[in-house]
């Protein structure tokens, strides 16, 4: 028999209609769209049996630690391990899952659409009631099939803004760990990180985060840049290094700089928008939050709470087994 | 033998450096990139033999009667009606060229570019904190491969923005005063202006401006469309009428509207913008502004002045011989 109980839902992405299945196997839904203090989290977690994580609270090992009902941490996304203490989901045997295999459309289009807002500088234009005059300090903005788009990490997401841009004529190249079969049918060059980083005049950051992205987009990569590149991150804010950054920013290694998350230290968040404010098109993690992405999503953690509550297998387990 | 002489180019975004063959046929430029008063706009003409017009003022009917030597005016683009009293060009013999075999990318990627940015909110994302509580009445948004997207107005741009969608995934339909060729290509299914107004999520304008086009996207347009649905101009302003765009804001049947271009008179636009600024994407008529793009007109206009002071035939004349 599957156990069966309480099930937190936190994240204000979430359409409930989508977490029938849960109920109609005998659990008892606490939706929590708004961010929980840790506190907050600890108290709802202690009678919960199953976790579907949808929203920006971090699952720190304290929580955890008293959460004696709880089988599972289903995490909606894939970077599960900024949001969830690893180490005490493994002390208390608990199953983590993540949803890798979401659709890539959503974050593929948004990056798509920042790349054109800051290629151009649309934001600048907003409300102008005259066009610009350009000049030498401030040319008009080349045509964004002549620029050279470089993207780092070529998984589901990096592939589909590869097709996209391939579509708008861009040569685009791309760094990963591993050269991709991917790569053969759309023609992209395969450049290792400080080669692509020269080459390119937009670079496209779409790495999952880990401890071996933490920081990837360093001082020695911005130092391979031209002056007035433009650097597009809808990962996770925590892949470029934010020292190395303002630096970029400050010396015009990077003219425009799109950024979908931000630092966990909201004094280097508050830093950077105070200095480079207009220059940053900057969001709260948002990318993926469409109706169809965010569905897919919530639909695959319900199947992961399921098979947790049944102690079946789940092809979709970060941690434990 | 070439007549030559003093030849005035309007217009910020022209790169001087393209008009070498101007000057290696004998002329004298000028080249007065800030927007030119009416009388400051006469004084110039008053000794020019050609009119290299990029710029946003009007070639009046009293600007060209005391230009006694001009022979061209070299419309840099596509709306030369708008921008040059076509009847006193004709009574003063002259010609007019524009240039209407201009690359179709810089138009098209800008218009992708606030379609994606119109669909999902992301002006209205850039900055916060947190991310948004989706509730019902501001729901997340649907992503953009989800959305059916009208194009009215199948020139070359038009057809590029449609493959551009279709790389994307949207369905997409089309209205034009004739079926296309090109549908065939891209599966584009052609219907009446009012039925592709009732069968779109998203409404994209990109007609020329002409007489017939004036002011046709109007009440009975607007009439068709659902609540909640995007409408983009990235023509001109005018082919929308104000009072009927004004009412669909109110009414909510547009949520969001990106134009490229005023209203000449400006009450007309200060009300729009005071009214609704934060649902309008309202740029300066600047989506032709990239240098690959000016480039390519800049050329063009440049060959038919040069045709004009030969006597030559030329293929881009719009008006006179």
């Amino acid at each position: 028999m599957a156990y069966t109980g309480k099930i937190l839902v936190t994240g204000s992405g979430i359409d409930l209609t989508l977490l029938g299945p849960l109920e109609e196997a005998g659990n008892n839904i606490v939706a929590r769209p708004k961010l929980l203090s840790p506190a907050e989290l600890k108290a709802e977690l202690r009678d919960a049996v199953a976790y579907l994580h949808g929203g920006e609270e971090y699952a720190s090992g304290e929580a955890l630690s008293t959460a004696e009902l709880l089988k599972i941490v289903a995490f909606m996304g894939i970077g599960y391990e900024s949001f969830v203490d690893v180490d005490a989901a493994k002390e208390h045997g608990l199953r983590v899952t993540w949803t890798p295999a979401r659709r890539p459309d959503a974050v593929a289009v948004f990056t798509l659409g920042q790349i054109i807002y800051a290629n151009l500088g649309i934001r600048d234009r907003l409300d102008e009631r005259h066009p610009p005059q350009w000049t030498a300090a401030t040319p008009m903005p080349s045509e964004l099939s002549a620029q050279r788009v470089g993207i780092v990490g070529l998984g589901s997401i990096g592939t589909r803004v590869a097709e996209l841009l391939t579509a708008v004529g861009c040569r685009v190249a791309y760094h990963s760990r591993t050269r991709k079969l991917a790569e053969g049918g759309l023609g992209l060059t395969y450049l290792g990180l400080h080669e692509l980083a020269a080459w390119s005049d937009i670079l496209v950051v779409l790495l999952p985060e880990s401890q071996s992205t933490l920081n990837i987009i360093d001082a020695s990569v911005f130092a391979q840049m031209r002056k007035g590149s433009i650097l597009i991150n809808t990962a996770r804010a925590v892949l470029v290094e934010p020292v190395a950054l303002a630096n970029a920013l400050r010396d015009g290694t990077i003219a425009v700089a799109a950024i979908d998350g931000h630092y966990r230290d909201e004094s280097v968040n508050d830093a950077l928008r105070a200095e480079f404010g207009p220059r940053l098109l900057w969001t709260a993690h948002v990318a993926a939050h469409t109706r169809q992405s965010m569905a897919a999503m919530v639909e695959q953690a319900v199947q992961s709470v399921l098979k947790a509550l049944d102690n079946a297998p789940d092809e979709n387990v970060a941690v434990g087994h």
